[in-house]
């Protein structure tokens, strides 16, 4: 797919500093470990009907792959989150809300079509109440779970060196944040500019699995922890009794070096095995083959970050659901292509792992 | 070889887009997994004669490397499949005619020499009249196997969209299927152009081992099942008796990140091991080396496709016969340098798996 | 981190030679290593307080990241080595002098702030006299390690060549051998610009074991051998009782083809086990999270060569801390990001050594 | 080294092609892999004396790297193999005689230094009364062995393409070769410039070890086998008595996708252990480490081919002795860099062989 090649977005030189930053090489590298994982295609099956869809804690989707949330969306296109949570949701799938969203709780509430459901991404503020007020808001718009960002207990590097630069345009807002609730914790006078830095400043460093608990103890939302990577991370997961794992670096803008998702994968699968703990992962994902990889080797569902950027940059609300629409096709083709017609014939032996790395242009 | 350089092919932008048109960068993947097996030639061996006879299904070829089908070859050049099986045939080697060719069966068995075999390639189509129609046709002139196409359920996404954009010249046809039988089945006014995305849309995407045993059913030729990938299917196909297999991912040109033929190969060679099974492989073949590397690994004969298209937009009938000498007289000379003097020489001892890629630039 | 592409150092064709001559392409190389190692981040750890400060040799130091000697570094900058130990021990952490430098022993030690440790590079010489002089002296002005370069025998091919080409510009010298010393020595009108051929030329190059013995009995100093790579060598040294190894293939500027340090370190970490050798890495460190690798694989700390000479080049004393600062902060945040709070968190388990490589531009 | 970038040679486009023909991007990836043997150098031993000498059946040489036969050398220098053979020999080195030299055997052993040995290479002739006049006329001249090439029954496809472009210049013979021998082999009128093909031809495809039994009984020259890749081949050469193999691949330009030299060596030195068989390397040897890792995966000297020609068309006898001195300098740096003194302390505990490939621009 070479959709982000037309997305209006470059032209944009501005905010292309913001999508696209991450830790040095990273990404381009994500990219290139699915290639090692080479797909066996078993043929002569009837897949004349093929299922795409799926649950994600219960709620139907109606194909496995679904939005990761991404700050600041009004940056990208006039109506931001809104037009992101419409495409999402009118296709069937679901959406995760930024925290850092330039569209409120409320205003994607109302946009979002009832077909998809929409989740709520959070991060952990030193004051628990500005945390218990997102939580409340979110659970009272309907939104159907948490999606705890657990890679940030600060911010990465790149992206803090970029904010040094830019500075939200003053017509947008983050919009969950008021005012108000700025000055009441303890800032006099913060222009919107500042707004940006000031709430990543707000971040709980000491986030640790206390504040899981405690956020389980005052909300029935189901939790999903966004950006565990590791066996170990994820059987604590399952002792916490969390209801999902993310497996995400972040798009690789945290921590440079780190495990490729798809790498990463097979182990947080095999790590919660026997519990009842769903496991979604993102980062990379470009292509319908790269969906049908990350299903084979144990995840429930995928996430798009970026791709569904370049749609919004691109078209809007009609951008996000031709890219969203794109990977399913290509992913449905690859079911049919690889002799599955539902999402559980789609199993590890469907998949080799290279032993070579093989060099492709991208 | 770098004959396909000098193509006239490349001057005509609108076939280029067709006939090298591929899923990704895979078919350049696909020529560097071949690199990884390197040659470990045995010295000191009379090679002052050797034999690069071999048979296919009991038909005697002159030499191991024979025709894929590949569709509409009269866009290439005017006498198109007719040239093409010509020229492998005076060379007393095998084609594979394309169901979907510009030449029609007929018009290609009267062109054929009768110093080698021809083979009919079968999509099987949700109308099985015209399943039957085009296979009595083939026994009636003289094609000796069938090779049942199931990597194609679906029409891959590359060549689709392709599609969208080209039509057949007004002056070509899809010659097997006349317009009167297009009518038969339900289509009003179909004009020439619009035929090829009709055919492809007639393709039965149902296609399953019982289609295999039908067709067995009704015809006394032998089956091939071109485009098996795994020992699991291989396994199935001796189980349902079939007579060979062609380890094909059709040309990097439906599935995305699908395994490369020549590391496909040994799984499905130890698959078939104790039947009479013969076992091919087309994709990627470009040199001599690739041939003798595909025999070491078990193949019986290889195939290839795109080169026989370049030899045809070249120069017809002596453009292909001089692809298909340039790579037998290249075979035959890497038996030589490895002290072989039959094709039964070629064991898998000749050939050392590379631990490490080593990237050459191609 | 791009700071080497801004430093005024690329305007001097000169002395660029010097500072980045290396033997073939293997720094480079050196580089890439550093990505196989992938990191494993623990997650939901409270790590709003860090504590990065270690020790080296019993002397504390604010952060495990110090500076490795380089020769004459006047050339970077007027104020060569006194800047860049200044630097270094103003933050906190130690800095090796070079035996070759453009200051004196004396001059660097007045210039050292007391807030972290200063070393001594020792290259040991035919006279032992010369040695012994260098020896007294570094003990007189608190330097508390003798950093033994074991490594250079014989001085490389490539420093050599350069060597040719360039002399130490007139207003210049090699601070710590007197005009006089010289002459001592045998060599009767020594011009300035000969000085460094020729001290090169007095090196022993039959440095063996028992000049180690030799120095430690002519000193109280700490030894820490500088250079060793293997852990063979890693065990005579603890055999030998050295106090400590520095992992370091000279920046890659002598032997050419040699191990990577950061493929060296875990067998020299394996050999020492047990003992109380101290084991630090030098080669290649270039960010944060090179240097959390090395930790993780069991350096107690790491040293930067070029990087310094970059930031000295780039900015004299600010440059250098400045570098400093970054790689620090950087190491700081992968901890973060790592779920470490302190050096001692830094384990093996968050690390992947990767199967494949994966290339990354650089 | 860049010594071919200088060399005069690349004027010439008629030559150079000749020159550096080989098959495809082998020699590319024949350097490469010498770059995934690491080395593990040992520290602190004397090396202040370094034996670089060794011997070759019997012989001694000055240093372990010696010149490979390469044909029709006035091509590119007037004093051609005579210059070379001066070189080689008057450092103490050996040089091989190709039996397509343009300087006869008579006039290399005129020109050739006492100090080192020189060595024929044989290609087997149909007329044995050609092989067997060689022979008889190199014993008389005073070589000491003969380097039977095995890996060429037949000629490599590139060169003989590039043979068809080129004929010898008219000033310039195969000199082994006269002209009435030419006649009494039935070609009745022969101009030089087809002398080449024609030899070539007269080459005896059917070349076995009876050839080699055969040799032995005509020649009381220690024998050794050129081209030798495997184990099998190796003791096959052992029961045959031979004297020496020389892993080579005729510098990549016969057999497309053979195995790499470096690669090939520890097989066959394991397979000849016991026996007196010596084992030599050629191909892609280009600087020091190169002749030192080869060592130390057991060959007893390595020898040059095209290093030796770039240096002849430099600057003829001085510009061939200019590259062995560079290479043996080179060498007798990484072995002080190392930790060896003589050629035995050269063992395979001083290499590793990396897992990963890394790759390197070249
Ligand atoms: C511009 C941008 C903003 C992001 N903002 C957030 C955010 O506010 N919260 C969060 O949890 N993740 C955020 N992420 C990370 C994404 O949720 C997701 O993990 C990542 O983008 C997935 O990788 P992909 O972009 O390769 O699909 C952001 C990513 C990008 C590219
Ligand atoms: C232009 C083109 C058309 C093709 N048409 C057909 C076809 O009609 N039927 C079929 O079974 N395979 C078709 N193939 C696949 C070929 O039979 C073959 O599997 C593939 O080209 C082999 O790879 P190679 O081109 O690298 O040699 C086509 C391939 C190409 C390139
Ligand atoms: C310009 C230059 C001069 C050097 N001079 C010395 C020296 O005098 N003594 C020494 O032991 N190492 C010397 N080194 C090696 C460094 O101490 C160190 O091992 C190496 O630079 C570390 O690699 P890095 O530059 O990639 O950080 C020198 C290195 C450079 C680049
Ligand atoms: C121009 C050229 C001519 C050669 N001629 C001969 C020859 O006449 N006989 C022979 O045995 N090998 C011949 N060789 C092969 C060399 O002996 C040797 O195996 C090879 O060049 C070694 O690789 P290198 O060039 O990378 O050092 C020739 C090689 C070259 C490049």
């Amino acid at each position: 797919m070479h959709y982000h090649k037309d997305a209006k977005l470059f032209n944009n030189k501005f905010w292309v500093g913001y999508f696209f930053s991450q830790s040095s090489s990273v990404e381009a590298e994500g990219r290139r470990h699915y290639f090692r994982y080479r797909l066996r295609p078993k043929l002569l099956r009837d897949v004349s009907k093929r299922d795409v869809r799926t649950s994600i804690l219960g709620q139907e989707i109606a194909f496995p792959i679904a939005v990761s949330p991404t700050a600041m969306q009004r940056m990208a296109h006039p109506e931001g989150e809104v037009a992101t949570a419409r495409a999402a949701t009118s296709l069937g799938t679901g959406v995760i809300l930024s925290s850092w969203s330039t569209s409120s709780i409320e205003e994607v509430a109302a946009g979002c079509s009832p077909n998809g459901p929409r989740w709520f991404q959070l991060y952990v503020y030193k004051d628990r109440d500005v945390v218990r007020d997102l939580v409340r808001r979110a659970e009272k718009e309907g939104y159907t779970a948490l999606f705890v960002t657990v890679d940030t207990p600060i911010l990465g590097r790149r992206l803090a060196d970029v904010r040094n630069k830019f500075a939200l345009p003053s017509h947008l807002r983050l919009a969950n944040f008021s005012t108000k609730q700025q000055h009441s914790s303890g800032v006099k006078s913060m222009q919107d500019s500042g707004l940006a830095a000031y709430v990543a400043s707000l971040i709980d460093p000491s986030l640790n699995w206390e504040h899981i608990e405690w956020l389980k103890s005052i909300t029935s939302m189901p939790i999903v922890l966004k950006g565990i990577l590791t066996a170990e991370d994820a059987k604590l997961a399952v002792q916490h009794n969390v209801d999902g794992i993310m497996v995400s670096n972040h798009g690789a803008r945290q921590l440079d070096g780190v495990l490729a998702t798809i790498d990463a994968l097979p182990e947080v699968v095999e790590a919660v095995r026997g519990s009842n703990v769903e496991v979604y992962l993102d980062g990379g994902v470009r292509s319908g083959t790269d969906v049908f990889k990350a299903i084979a080797l144990g995840a429930r569902a995928v996430f798009i970050g970026r791709p569904s950027l370049w749609g919004l940059a691109y078209d809007g609300e009609a951008g996000v659901r031709k890219v969203l629409e794109l990977i399913r096709d290509e992913f449905s083709l690859s079911m049919a292509l690889s002799g599955c017609t539902s999402i559980a014939d789609i199993t590890p032996d469907l998949i080799q792992k290279d032993r070579f790395l093989v060099m492709a242009k991208m």
